[in-house]
């Protein structure tokens, strides 16, 4: 393996461009932790209108971040949702304000393990709190208050981003006029734990994590944070998917080279995944947002059961799952839509057939825009916003 | 993580109790190495008849061994067909004689990658050529010679086992009278090569493996290895295994610890799955022998059409896989299923109904074990052995 370029450093992530909102009130956390003060890093689209009512707040997945419709500020390429969101897209920056946050325990300006611990002064590493999805969408929380925005007009995203919309409406019905979890789940299931549980042990395995001390010594664990993203590419794809781009296809060669090479496009690819990301990802932060998901469990957090989540919402719901998602299959999404349709809320669900598996929900998919875009003028039009 | 125990020496796998064949003939593998000599380690059970027409060839998995209906002389399980092979049972040692033979490139005796190359005195480690299934199978054929065995009654075994099933009847047609492949595939699919590059790259990225020469150093990848086990074993199980057997348990506590401690106890199951590996298993064995499976490619072998493999065959053939069996589903058995109809070749075919996934065909599973034993009575009245 061609050894991944180290990290960039703390200094260099906070070089990056954008808005941060910092917080000096305490944050409760659901580990009992009071957290103070904390950073919250958003980028923001498109204009707010003069009564707020038009703001989107645009949920990452696991390791996204707030550059949703603009280039990377570490990689330069288009931002992750780049093809849905921007003038005149489904995410209409011409109608719609949009916010992208950076979800807190993250590496790209929120406040997360690779942050220096004010107490300290030195960065928290493992000390920083185990963090939870309700967490992330209490800070998100003060941003949208600190931005004066009564109603979010949506509240969307796909993957974590979906469990963050789920947290949302659950939390606080009142302020999400709309909501639009993708390719998700209202709980962590023992397959999604073992996949994340096989990266993060791929992280501490790596001595170079130095027990999630790294940054204090000057080193980084990016081969085994290269080694979990390839494990975690894989689950994001269907094997449909890999079988149409890749197959048994060699990479520049004629025949198999016995050896250990990358015979296979296949194994070149996923190593290039596994490269690349360390360039811009923290292992720490890795370990933490992981977490986050495995400790997701909405229903547990209701009684046991996942209606009494959702009981007098008033909020519009359009729940989306992709066929050959195996990582959150559509049942996960019916089970959503089961407990919406026993509280009595407004639900929408489209299974949209596609062979591309989980990343569908970042990728050009026809069917998925056109509910998406419909979804949107309905609810603009309930919500008295001008049509496109 | 707990550190894992080191691997045993070369030493202490070489004083297991079993059988070795030496082979001084040269063996002229698909890569065009020549090796010589090398040693073939297995293990029989059961007698064999005056005529010799009563033989299994059991071939095992991925990480298996000849261990197959005996205690493991390292870790003390039984053996790994337990459940199928013994007196009485379906692959019944009172009436057939079974043969196990560890795979070349393997570390529990026969010729592998921790052995010492005669040339020089050392460890082949990455010198060591990379083998294919065919050589397996090349290497398993100078055994069945020298057992004077002129047809195998049956050739059978799951996943990797099952390629080297399929591959015996497409080189020696007429040695086998029966051979039935479980969960297997004629190829190794894209998101096979991905799931075993991870693999492969999580021992590679482990500082103890040294490039492949640890054994020299006195070191063991362990912890890249156990990495490896814990990715390759949630393949092995469906969704709705993990789901059963752990869901969302917690693993002897009450609650959640907000900590990266085994808090699920399909994390602790995991843990505990990489570290036993680690005690039986070489890492060097472990690359090579995912190679091989990931080289597999009977129709690229036979100008492209799969069907080519099997022609003229007179083999009676029992193909075998389990609904829920994600690794190698069930349309990949089908392939060979269609490709020996195309051959006229004599076949049938069971789609087991299960939700254990792959680690079915190992399980105690009514309906596959009534299929095989149904299957073996028929052959046997065919080829004149005396009924049950």
């Amino acid at each position: 393996m061609t050894k991944p370029v180290a990290a960039p450093s703390r200094d260099a992530r906070a070089k990056r461009p954008g808005h941060v909102l910092h917080v000096s009130a305490t944050l409760a956390l659901d580990s009992g932790v009071e957290l103070a003060p904390y950073t919250i890093a958003y980028q923001t689209y498109g204009k707010l209108n003069a009564d707020k009512s038009n703001a989107i707040l645009v949920c990452h997945a696991l390791t996204g971040d707030q550059y949703v419709a603009e280039p990377h500020p570490i990689t330069g390429k288009p931002g992750w949702w780049d093809t849905l969101a921007g003038p005149g897209k489904v995410l209409d920056t011409d109608r719609y304000f949009l916010i992208g946050v950076n979800v807190l325990g993250g590496c790209m300006g929120s406040t997360g393990p690779a942050d220096i611990d004010p107490k300290t002064g030195k960065p928290w590493g493992l000390s920083f709190p185990v963090i939870t999805i309700a967490d992330m969408v209490r800070a998100q929380k003060q941003l949208i208050d600190h931005l004066g925005i009564e109603q979010l007009f949506c509240v969307t995203g796909g993957s974590m981003g979906g469990m963050q919309v789920l947290q949302w409406a659950a939390a606080y019905p009142e302020r999400v006029f709309s909501a639009v979890p993708i390719a998700t789940a209202a709980r962590h299931s023992a397959q999604n734990i073992a996949f994340h549980e096989v990266g993060r042990q791929a992280i501490m395995a790596d001595p170079e994590w130095c027990g999630g001390a790294y940054q204090q010594q000057n080193r980084n664990p990016a081969r085994g944070l290269a080694v979990a993203r390839m494990a975690a590419h894989i689950t994001y794809l269907s094997e449909a998917a890999l079988h149409r781009k890749f197959g048994r296809n060699l990479q520049n060669r004629e025949a198999l080279t016995f050896g250990f090479d990358a015979d296979f496009q296949v194994e070149n690819y996923l190593r290039h995944q596994g490269i690349t990301f360390v360039e811009r990802f923290d292992a720490n932060s890795y370990l933490y947002i992981t977490r986050a998901c495995d400790y997701f469990d909405l229903a547990a957090e209701h009684g046991g059961a996942l209606a009494n989540a959702f009981r007098g919402a008033a909020t519009r719901f359009c729940v989306i799952s992709f066929t050959s998602d195996w990582l959150y299959p559509t049942r996960e999404s019916r089970e959503i839509v089961h407990a919406l349709n026993a509280a009595a809320a407004n639900v929408s669900f489209v299974e949209v057939a596609t062979d591309k598996g989980h990343d569908a929900f970042l990728l050009d998919e026809p069917e998925f825009f056109a509910t998406l875009r419909g979804f949107l003028d309905g609810c603009a039009q309930h919500r008295g916003l001008p049509g496109a």
